[in-house]
């Protein structure tokens, strides 16, 4: 079977079978491991700390797209995607290890814009770059590492959702997506919207600060939108053994996008790269979050109970199911979609 | 400028100059960074622990060839190459996270071959897969992140060599390359033979319990060999701001190497991936490594001042100081060795 056949979801079942079956006797002891394979970070107790490491990677011509990113944007990116990974667990990033592969004929000023990209916004969070390694490669792959953590015991999961809890997301969803549209099709809109969208597709803020104040205020379910906001809730459901209910009008969707994009909807429910915090909590837990956050927070639909096969069921503004159109980004499987992101 | 003329060592500068631009004021609070860019890992203080963090990259056409190397001993291969320098930090490696950049129209089975691999070694030493990533991507990009530590506040470093050490290495030189010759050429030797360069170079052990010996009997400097001896002795006289001298037959080659490749003193001194311990220290020292060490350890030469320009000074059988031909590995300069390894 090809990987185009089982996809990227089916193959991490499959590493992660081997990867539990070689499961070490450490797993268990004085460095508990809290959090394996399958979260936005993996996860380990180390004496009054949680420490988290999360690793994301991004290939030329699949994730980014030169003529649509420049290199000190995508160094930004390469960072931000990282980071939301750790903003996904409630953690603090520190320490950042770069992995480039980079063509020999590539000019060393791409090289430094993007480190320079990097290093703006690893200031932002203070995060320090203390390692990686350089090779030389046909195209441009850029893998980075960043090890976080959190104090105490408690961190963010996606395993944790009950059923009778609300969803949440952070932010509005689709700009990211729009904003690809916008500059893959060279569209020409007004200067402010063109400035929001560049914004959200080429330098997104991950929500560090948003994620810690969940975890303080008693949240214990999150993750980023990386894939889309079907699919990353889809994750949560897997994980939890719950499933969701999503009300498609309340779905955050900014004005401008609303405006300028009539697929808009699609945008937001499946578009991915947002890089906004999806959560689950109690009523009271989520009026306190609302309350501490500087950001919109918008309840979008609540935990069920397990249903079978639909785990993520939208509703439309007449209250009638809905079944969603796009399941999401997966790796090896999207043929159509070459290019994710710009 | 083009990275082939700024080359592998250049850019790390450059990069290490953005870096530490942005060093964060948490650098020198409670989780204190002790080790940055330019060693074999990354190291901060936390609590009792010096926590260490690794990231090594294969690259498909550059790294390995699959003509020559399986997917299950390329797995084998890239958790050694990680391994190998936690090793050289005398560290004890706990978990690994996994990145993969792979064509999607691979077998399944080709990767999960890989990932018995490199469960496999993981196994051995008691490292736990704890996540990654996984993303299409033309050619097949592997990076392995490896997590140690190590009790109380000491590790091994490249920049503690001080003049008048005796400078030594582990097991033999020039075993790996002599395998990839054999491997590239298709050449029929005997079956021993056969069997221990193909070891050698497609299944290495990395240096684990033998690095955390060094540490413990009171050494301070090691590196692993992977750019080639006189390339790595001369990242130590780079880090330490001194000097080398090496007799050039005191250099352990493998009797084995020595009768069948008649180049076999250019193998031991450039040819690289030995994934052996080198390290240097004083005479007393040396004495106890020796009788704790269940491998051969050979002292090759002596840290001496910093000289101009040379750093590494090989010494014939004459007495006579000798130009080394190669400098060992470097990315993207090496234009002719496409192929670095099977």
């Amino acid at each position: 079977m090809k990987l185009s056949e089982l996809g990227e979801f089916g193959l991490i079942d499959v590493i992660q079978g081997i990867a539990e079956k070689s499961r070490n006797p450490r797993y268990d002891s004085w460095r508990q491991l809290l959090v394996g394979i399958g979260d936005d970070a993996a996860a380990w107790q180390s004496g009054d700390y949680v420490e988290l490491a999360t690793t994301d990677t991004l290939v030329q011509g699949v994730h980014f797209d030169l003529n649509v990113i420049s290199w000190r944007e995508l160094g930004w990116k390469a960072m931000a995607v990282n980071l939301s990974d750790i903003a996904a667990m409630g953690g603090i990033p520190e320490y950042a290890l770069i992995s480039l592969a980079l063509p020999e004929n590539l000019e060393v000023e791409s090289v430094t814009d993007f480190c320079h990209g990097l290093a703006e916004l690893a200031n932002q969070f203070e995060v320090a770059i203390i390692g990686g390694n350089l090779a030389s490669s046909p195209d441009a792959v850029i893998t980075i590492t960043i090890i976080g953590f959190s104090k105490g015991n408690r961190i963010l999961k996606r395993s944790t959702a009950v059923p009778g809890e609300q969803i949440a997301v952070t932010g509005f969803l689709g700009l990211s997506s729009a904003g690809l549209k916008m500059l893959q099709k060279k569209t020409t809109l007004d200067n402010e919207t063109t400035n929001i969208l560049r914004q959200a597709h080429l330098r997104p803020t991950p929500r560090i600060k948003e994620g810690q104040l969940l975890l303080q205020r008693g949240v214990n379910t999150a993750i980023d939108i990386s894939d889309g906001l079907i699919a990353d809730l889809d994750h949560i459901c897997q994980a939890s053994k719950v499933s969701a209910q999503i009300k498609i009008d309340r779905v955050p969707v900014h004005p401008l996008v609303k405006a300028n994009f009539p697929g808009y909807q699609e945008l937001a429910l499946g578009g991915g790269e947002d890089y906004e915090l999806l959560f689950t909590t109690d009523k009271v837990t989520m009026e306190k979050v609302k309350r501490v956050l500087d950001c919109p927070v918008s309840v979008i639909g609540k935990i069920t109970e397990k249903t079978l096969p639909t785990r993520v069921t939208l509703i439309d503004s007449m209250g009638n199911a809905v079944t969603p159109r796009k399941a999401g980004w997966e790796h090896f499987k999207n043929e159509a979609l070459k290019s994710k992101v710009a």
